[in-house]
């Protein structure tokens, strides 16, 4: 577990692999997550072979989110074969895959992390593929450091809730991929105000067009705004991808046309 | 920057601090810097000398919260002075008051990371102070490690939302604690449920129960819920405790009683 992936190993892999993005934030609970379960599950059901990597090595929540939380990883000393669902076009890497138990908590430093991160992305027979989505955990540290050097990804999808005090964090993501020469493909403004499903009077809890206006601000490509949707919570607790089960309403329309926008 | 503080200085520093809770959540965006800063405003308001370390290091909200962004640090060679508010009462210290500009990303590993948190417990000049809360990033990684093993926590107060998704990596934290031999002070449940101010009905936005099943579920004390309020959130972006400023509503109500099972 203590080496980083050999680069020349590294190299092949990559190869493989057509189009790569990482999805970001500075700030937590923004909904990296379900953008990427989503994007990733979009991008299967439309005929993409797509790997997904969650790179959250404290807080994994891609497994939970497609149902397959306790599902346990094969391969031998040289490989790790991904979970797979969706008729094996979606292949799932999470250190969730290597616990015992369900609940176990992942206690390690930054250089570690930087390894099995290297290792995950190396070391997994993704085969030939479409796309690899990277979840990150919130911040500029260790985990999206090693992701961004490690992978190269062509771009990064920034995710943001509207409210200043999660524009003020996500704007250092930016000032982050600047540093890195990591170009932004896109923001997202997700939990963009929620309409009561009683009176369908529109409240914005989270404020709203936060991230649209950073955007502007930065001069990135603003790439749409996702409502808050109960329904997305509950199916997201009982391991469905919002874009596969998900009624179609307003927040589902949002999703899909920002999806078609990152894979034009 | 590069070493960690050194362990006489940090013991005198420690000795003159009565309580120290460390707020954790295996979960981002759960409310954590809201709880610390609500927590620890109500503390010097009510007449408590109280310091607040925002451990945070890539997505240090505090000062924002409390309107102290652009702040600068004072000190020398040998020690910091943290940045006063509430007359004095409150001493707060973050990695934001030491960033040029304030959107400036901090790129840093690990190890630099745990350097820069043992400092600013043992080198920033807290005085005799009746209580210490440190706001913590999400996760089971470097920094709240790094704050556990430095600072020796009386307890860890856990802040969850509802949903599964949530529970879920926030039972590792649990774990981390119990690893780590940390008491858990108690759980709370923030976001629980959103009353429309047009119609008055209640959805349980994020699900509602989650965190007070977990915390029956492992045996820790449940401190009790919060709802969501948008007043909240604004009051928040305009750098104003709720505890100080928000209306006497069932939110304030809520936030109250929690801190009070907490000083008791």
């Amino acid at each position: 577990m203590h080496e980083p992936c050999d680069p020349q190993r590294l190299a092949e892999t990559l190869s493989q692999i057509k189009k790569k993005y990482v999805i970001l934030s500075g700030k937590g609970g923004v909904g990296k997550s379900t953008v990427s379960v989503n994007l990733a599950a979009a991008l299967a059901l439309s005929g993409k072979k797509t790997g997904l990597l969650d790179s959250d090595l404290h807080g994994p929540s891609v497994p939970k989110m497609l149902g397959i939380e306790n599902e346990q990883l094969g391969g031998d000393d040289t490989h790790m074969i991904p979970v797979e669902c969706y008729n094996g076009m979606l292949k799932v890497m999470s250190i969730q895959f290597l616990l015992r138990n369900l609940n176990d908590s992942v206690i390690w430093r930054g250089p570690l992390k930087h390894s099995v991160i290297s290792q995950f992305i190396g070391y997994t027979l993704w085969g030939d593929i479409d796309y690899l989505i990277i979840d990150s955990p919130p911040g500029t540290g260790d985990e999206p450091l090693s992701v961004i050097q490690t992978a190269k990804p062509d771009g990064a999808i920034i995710v943001t809730t509207p409210q200043d005090i999660a524009t003020f964090d996500v704007k250092k993501s930016i000032d982050f991929c600047d540093k890195l020469g990591l170009k932004i493909t896109g923001i997202i403004e997700n939990m963009s105000g929620f309409v009561c499903p009683h009176c369908h009077t529109e409240t914005a809890i989270f404020g709203k067009g936060g991230g649209e206006s950073m955007a502007e601000e930065v001069g990135a490509v603003f790439l749409g705004r996702i409502p808050i949707d109960p329904s997305f919570v509950s199916l997201s607790d009982k391991g469905h991808a919002f874009v596969d089960k998900g009624e179609k309403n307003a927040t589902l329309q949002a999703m899909n046309a920002i999806i078609s926008k990152i894979t034009v």
